[in-house]
C-alpha cells in the first residue's frame, strides 16, 4: 500500500489572473484512520469556477483556502481503510476532499457511496453531483421557465450550462446556448438537443444572438458576466429572469466590468437572483431523484469531459478552465 | 366659465438633462363634452420622475410622449360638465390627464371620484396615489421585509421614499433612509419616524451608511442608481432584496453608471427585481385600501410637498425635481 500521498496547496493568493506560482505540489505521509475516520484514495478531482473566488481573501460567501492549505473540490474515489463502519475498503465514494491523491475524512464530513455501475464515476462531479443539481436549482428555485419561453444560458457547453440547457428542455423551454467556438456550438445542438447556439467569440456575437432570439429571452442561465451578460440582458423580455450563476468572465479580472444594462432589470421588470447550490443542502435529495431520473431515462446526458492526467496537472488544467480552453466538464485524473 | 385652457406640450426631445426647450406651453379651446364625456378642470398636477422616460423616443414599458402632444401625468381636478352620468359637475375628480388646465375626458379613460374632506385633495396625487401604491407594492409584491430587518430607502423624502419607510416601519423593519442635505434627513426622521438617515451628498456618505447600517442591509428600496445604489449593494447581507423602483441619478445621463457591484448579486445570493406601479392594476384597490385604512389611524403620514403655481411653471419644476431640489412631493397647483 502506498505510504505517501501528493497534493496541490495554495502557495500565494493570484492578484487578477490565476498563475502556475499561485500553487505549490507537495508530498505527505499517509495517515493511519483512526475509530470513525476513513482513508480515501482520490480517482477523480472535479475542477470549477467557483474555486477562484476560494483563492481570494475577500468576503465571500465560504471561507478562503488559506495559504499553504490543499485547494478545495469534489472528488470520487475509493475507502481504502476505515474506521467507521459505514465504510469498507472498496467502498466509492463521493466528498469534497480537495486537490489531492489521498484524503483523511474527520467523522462528520460528508462521504456518501456511489454506485459506479449505475453510471460512470465522473457523473458523480458532473450531472449527477453538484454541477447537475446547480443547474437544477437555477431553474427550479427562482422563477422557473414555462413551457414555450426562452432560455439563454452562456457557458452552455460546460458542466453546469450543458446540464441546464438539457433541464430546461426538459421542462419544455426554447433553449438557446452561448459557447465559445463553433465546435462547442455544433455539440450543445447536435449532441445535446438545444435548439440553437451563438458563439460568443465571432465579432457579430450581439447580431447573431438577435437573430436566434427574435422573440426575445424570457430566462437567462448566467454564467459568464460581461459583454456577453450585456448581449443577453439586452434581448430580454418584460417580466423576464435571470438565473445569477456565475460570472466567470470577471473572476480575475482587477477592475471587474458589472453591468451596464442596470436600467434594463428596471424597464423590463426582470427578477434577477444570485444562488449558490450549497445553500440548499435540503432540496439536494429531491433535485438528485429528478435527475437520476431522467438520466436513466435518457433525457439526461452527462456531457463532455476534458481529463487531465495526475494532481501535478491540475493548476494548468484550472488556469484553461478559467480560459474556456476545457470541453465539457474539467476533471483531474489522479490514478 | 372659461373657454381657453393651457397645456404644457413636449417641444423637443432632450439629450441628457432636460431643457427648459423642450417644452411648450400653448393655449387651446375647451371643446364641449359629448355624449360619455367628462371636462375636468385640474387643480393640481403631479410632477414624477418617470415622466423623464416618456420623453424618450427609446423602447420603454409605455410609449414616449408624441412630440406636439401634451405631456402626461396624474391630476386632481374638478368636473365642469359632463355627458356621463356618474360624473355631475362639482365632483372631485383624479386621473392621468397630463399636464394642462383642463381636460376632456373620453369614455372608457380611468376618471375616479374622490373625497376632499377624508383627506386633502393632494393626498390622491401621492400618499393615497400612484406614489402611495408604487412603495406597497415594492414593499408587499417582491419579498416583503420581515419585522427586525434593516431596509434601506433612498430618496427617502421624496413621495415614494417617504411612503415606502413608514409602510416598512409598519411591516416592522429598522429603517434608515437616504436623502440630501441635512434638513430632509432630520425630516424623515423626525417627522415620519425613520430609525436614521444618511446624506448621501456628504463626502462621508460611504463611512456614514456603514455606520448606520453596523448589521448590513436587509432590502434596498432603491430610487436612485449610480454611487447611491452601490453603497447600499455594499452593504448587502445573505439573501437580502432590492426591490427596483427608480433610477433618478441616471436619467438625464448620456453614459448611465450601471451596476459596478453585479458579482455582490451573486455572491450574496440577492433578489433583485425591477417593478412598475402601472403593472398590477388589479392590486390598486387593495393596496389603496391598506393605506387608507393605516392613513386614517394615523399610522401613515402624506408627506412634505413643494407646490409649483401655474400650469408655466410645470416645465421648471420637474427640472428641479430630476435635480433633487424639491422636498417632498413636487405638484403644481393650476387654479
Amino acid at each position: 500500500m502506498e505510504t505517501k500521498g501528493k497534493r496541490v496547496v495554495l502557495a500565494q493568493r493570484p492578484s487578477g489572473w490565476v498563475q502556475r506560482e499561485n500553487f505549490r505540489v507537495e508530498d505527505f505521509v499517509l495517515p493511519e484512520p483512526k475509530a470513525g475516520e476513513t482513508l480515501v484514495r482520490n480517482h477523480l478531482l472535479s475542477l470549477d469556477p467557483y474555486m477562484r473566488a476560494r483563492m481570494d481573501d475577500a468576503p465571500s460567501y465560504a471561507a478562503p483556502v488559506q495559504i499553504g492549505e490543499p485547494m478545495v473540490g469534489a472528488t470520487v474515489g475509493e475507502v481504502l481503510a476505515s474506521g467507521d463502519r459505514r465504510f469498507s475498503p472498496g467502498d466509492w465514494v463521493s466528498g469534497f476532499l480537495g486537490w489531492q491523491t489521498h484524503a483523511l475524512v474527520k467523522p462528520g464530513t460528508p462521504l456518501n457511496k456511489v454506485d459506479v455501475v449505475r453510471a460512470p464515476k465522473s457523473a458523480y462531479l458532473s450531472i449527477l453531483g453538484m454541477t447537475g443539481v446547480t443547474a437544477w436549482m437555477g431553474l427550479t428555485q427562482i422563477r422557473p421557465p414555462k413551457s414555450g419561453q426562452i432560455l439563454v444560458v452562456s457557458a452552455a457547453s460546460g458542466a453546469v450550462g450543458s446540464a441546464a440547457g438539457q433541464i430546461a428542455k426538459i421542462m419544455g423551454a426554447k433553449v438557446i446556448g452561448i459557447a465559445g467556438g463553433p465546435e462547442k456550438c455544433d455539440y450543445v445542438v447536435s449532441e445535446l438537443g438545444f435548439d440553437a447556439c451563438v458563439n460568443y467569440r465571432s465579432p457579430n456575437f450581439v447580431k447573431n444572438l438577435a437573430r436566434a432570439t427574435p422573440a426575445g429571452v424570457d430566462f437567462d442561465f448566467e454564467n459568464v458576466g460581461g459583454s456577453v451578460m450585456e448581449a443577453v440582458v439586452a434581448r430580454l423580455n418584460p417580466f423576464a429572469t435571470v438565473a445569477l450563476c456565475g460570472l466567470i468572465s470577471q473572476y480575475n479580472a482587477n477592475r471587474p466590468e458589472g453591468l451596464a444594462a442596470i436600467s434594463t432589470i428596471l424597464t423590463q421588470r426582470v427578477r434577477m437572483e444570485g444562488f449558490i447550490v450549497a445553500d440548499r443542502l435540503d432540496l439536494w435529495p429531491r433535485a438528485l431523484t429528478e435527475i437520476a431520473d431522467w438520466y436513466s431515462k435518457g433525457l439526461l446526458k452527462q456531457g463532455r469531459e476534458t481529463v487531465a492526467q495526475g494532481i501535478e496537472a491540475a493548476p494548468e488544467a484550472f488556469i484553461g478552465l478559467l480560459r474556456g480552453d476545457n470541453f465539457g466538464k474539467q476533471l483531474v485524473g489522479l490514478v
